[in-house]
């Protein structure tokens, strides 16, 4: 049980649905390796980040869609740089993917990231291609991510989008198929409202769960 | 050499620029797996596209950001669906990624596609995981890369965005790292602008190399 003062780690909101929807693969075929890459939305930089970005997207012209560069915002761009860049090439939110990952699923885990800002406002999408230990068909994946709590799994012309659901609680996971590059592989595309599963989200999830498992004890 | 009426195949620009970035390293150190995940711009599914993305935009009010839903265009959205989707849920375009990859660089190469639409007007962006067949460094990785003809490479502070290489020729080639997920391995994240170095120019240049061989020949 929790003493007073306890400490409970909590990660970052690109960590959280990506681990959301691997937790279920790993328990029924065992993971190897995870690849991933993200389309993360500009309110994970901030209110500020989002005024910068309606800046820029005020000097776009409709029709005629003539952008001029802007020194200060992203505006109609993708960019792989979301925290410092350390010695190896890896960025500071990269480097969290893969530890808190590694921390919450397996120490032993492979996880790669590429960590992209995009020009949405609220909601982030990953790209995942994960290896498994124990084949795996599209049929017995889907059914693994519908028993999981907290994971709506999309299929055929449903395809979950950071803007289609936005305010929409969830993890969504869809376009799941099989992976071409591994023996054994899936990949999927997975979706979640940063503002409502991200870090502020989890912390009160985790925080009812402690709430509910005290008052279970007393 | 070529005959009357002869067909050269020229491949479609999201293959294009990451095969131009991955032959050299191929040559170098030999490739057996490849992940892409794809950032590509509003142009590549042309000029209706662009014009509809433009109404889409003229919704956002600044400063508010308040991007109402618009059932034509992507708006400030990401969409992994470029083309139609098959019955093994792979998209037209991940599978001309894959086939034209093979044919390119190697019939029996891994390769494994997400391909996204992403709102940005003009220049493709690409995330590539790959596992080589020898080990390399990040300075060996560089120095391939930049001994090929058609590449800029980028390092440092310097990272290559849609927005930022408008109208800018060549390949460009920045945050070359190591990879996590394989023993030997690299991270690259690879940047062209379509209508510069995507299927009609990459044809011109083509074209120019069959004239000069050609002339050559006479």
């Amino acid at each position: 049980s929790l003493g007073r003062g306890a400490i409970i780690a909590n990660p970052n909101c690109s960590t959280i649905q990506m681990v959301v929807a691997l937790a279920p693969l790993q328990e029924a075929f065992g993971l190897v390796r995870v690849v991933v890459d993200t389309y993360q939305s500009m309110s994970g930089a901030g209110a500020g980040a989002v005024r910068l970005f309606a800046e820029d997207l005020a000097q776009v012209t409709a029709p005629e869609v003539e952008v001029r560069p802007s020194p200060k915002g992203l505006g109609l761009d993708v960019l792989p740089r979301i925290g410092e860049i350390d010695a190896q090439g890896e960025s500071s939110e990269e480097a969290k993917m893969v530890h808190e990952t590694r921390k919450i699923l397996d120490a032993n885990l492979a996880v790669d990231a590429t960590c992209v800002r995009v020009p949405v406002i609220q909601g982030h999408a990953e790209a995942l291609t994960i290896e498994t230990e124990r084949p795996c068909s599209v049929e017995e994946a889907l059914e693994a991510l519908r028993s999981a709590p907290g994971i709506e799994v999309h299929v055929g012309d449903s395809i979950p989008t950071p803007r289609a659901l936005e305010r929409t609680p969830g993890v969504h996971v869809g376009r799941v198929r099989t992976s071409r590059a591994f023996n054994s592989g899936l990949k999927l595309w997975v979706v979640a409202d940063n503002l409502i599963k991200g870090a502020a989200g989890n912390a009160l999830q985790i925080a009812e769960l402690v709430t509910s498992s005290s008052l279970s004890r007393t």
